[in-house]
């Protein structure tokens, strides 16, 4: 497993393999690998000759106020995972070479942006679709995979693909949980142990409201009513979101229709968790 | 001559052109072609192996009150011009397959777009720089080619190609000029005989302000008072700006060096003409 830093070696090399007519496949991550990052990097290496997986905290997408600087970082251990994995290269940039001084140029995906995260993480899609980006233009994939649990960012991602014309195939895998149904994320280590079981109870919750649809209830607000009661039964008070929304446009629906997403944010203490299923 | 207007056919063939080891130059207009365009094209078929022109009337980059629908269309004077120039290929899309419905992602280039033009047309450069993105991811060149006449829309597209880490050569072309000096642009044929007449002056106006700089004044409140005077002696009153600034950053210079872009707009009835020399 090669390990690049350099943007002009990973183009150089990224163009070396398709010249021999290779196919790249591409996981950009921002690190702390866990067991849902590498299902999507299991998917790659199945996907294509070569897999690219980049490691980059990227400051753009983190407002002023977040965890940028404490956002969990392992290199050494990441590096472990990724070469038991098969990964071919891991691509991992100085932020000072992917945002030089004097840089200015943003990719704003303007709708999807203003609904769920967007409205809560202001210029949050704007740091990741803009990032996304460069690193498809330096590692030049033929296909590139991204988790559903960041469903709002997969759909950004496609929506960009399409409006830009950039040849990339978008996969997306589905949410990895661990035993209890918690989906798996670097900011869950921030929790602690009374945290962690209020966190528990957000896929409960969500199930708790697919059932109320499946058993003949299609009004938003009732549906959002019963998954309110079970968060505050659970010590969840500081919901950003709870939303029942259309699965491409991301917007509020009042009448719940089958195949609809049921998205949430909450906040424990300063961890901002997100999840969401299909209706 | 090849004339294509579907995106994917255009991807197709550029994937083909790649494959067999050519290169591709681009030179991307909106048509109504004139000498200006055509040395944009004579270079570009000495760059590469096989010349791409587009052109296409970009809705995005035009204001709400500006000229998009009255600006000028000549399509088979405009292919009978490539053909002579031995382009292999002109890309003609349709409005609606480059803008479909639902079309949301735009590329903002943020400090420069505040200068100039920038500020006289907003969203003017988003416009540019989303457009001209797109037609790059379609027609894939090596190579593209710009006029130093949109001197911002230049280095717009220069800074765009930096930060997101396209593999593009951006060339640009000199301004080419009238008998008279007059830079030539597709909206001088929106002119009457006298507003032709005015038009004749800004040149001239931009040479007198660099004799004053030349001959040792550098205070650019001075040498634009200079600029002033004389378009008011030739009948141009509407001033969008009549500037000396910096010629990478765009920004404005109170002391003028040697170098310095010295750049003007002027409206003269409802036509908007610009023109830029160096000090």
């Amino acid at each position: 497993m090669k390990i690049l830093s350099s943007v002009n070696k990973m183009k150089e090399v990224a163009n070396e393999i398709r010249k021999e007519g290779k196919t790249i496949s591409f996981v950009p991550t921002m690190g702390a690998l866990h067991a849902a990052h590498l299902s999507l990097v299991e998917e790659a290496t199945k996907r294509a000759d070569v897999c690219v997986v980049s490691i980059f905290v990227n400051p753009t997408q983190f407002g002023p106020d977040e965890d940028y600087m404490k956002y969990a970082r392992d290199l050494d251990g990441d590096i472990k995972k990724l070469d038991k994995f098969g990964v071919h290269l891991v691509f991992v940039p100085e932020t000072e070479e992917i945002y030089p001084k004097d840089f200015q140029t943003f990719v704003e995906v303007e709708k999807l942006e203003n609904h769920l995260c967007g409205r809560h993480r202001k210029g949050h899609f704007r740091g990741v679709a803009t990032i996304v980006l460069k690193l498809f233009n330096i590692v030049k994939p033929h296909i590139a995979i991204f988790g559903e649990k960041d469903y709002q960012q997969l759909k950004v991602i496609q929506r960009m693909v399409k409006d830009l014309n950039i040849d990339i195939d978008i996969v997306s895998c589905p949410i990895v949980r661990d035993e209890s149904g918690l989906a798996l994320s670097s900011r869950n280590s921030y929790l602690s142990s009374d945290e962690k079981e209020s966190a528990r109870s957000i896929i409960r919750t969500l199930h708790k409201m697919k059932e109320e649809f499946d058993t003949g209830s299609n009004l938003s607000t009732m549906i959002k009513g019963t998954g309110g009661k079970i968060l505050k039964q659970s010590n969840i008070f500081d919901i950003d979101y709870l939303e029942i929304c259309d699965p491409e446009t991301l917007e509020s629906k009042d009448l719940a229709e089958r195949g609809d997403l049921l998205a949430i944010a909450v906040r424990l203490g300063s961890t901002r968790l997100i999840d969401n299923i299909r209706l």
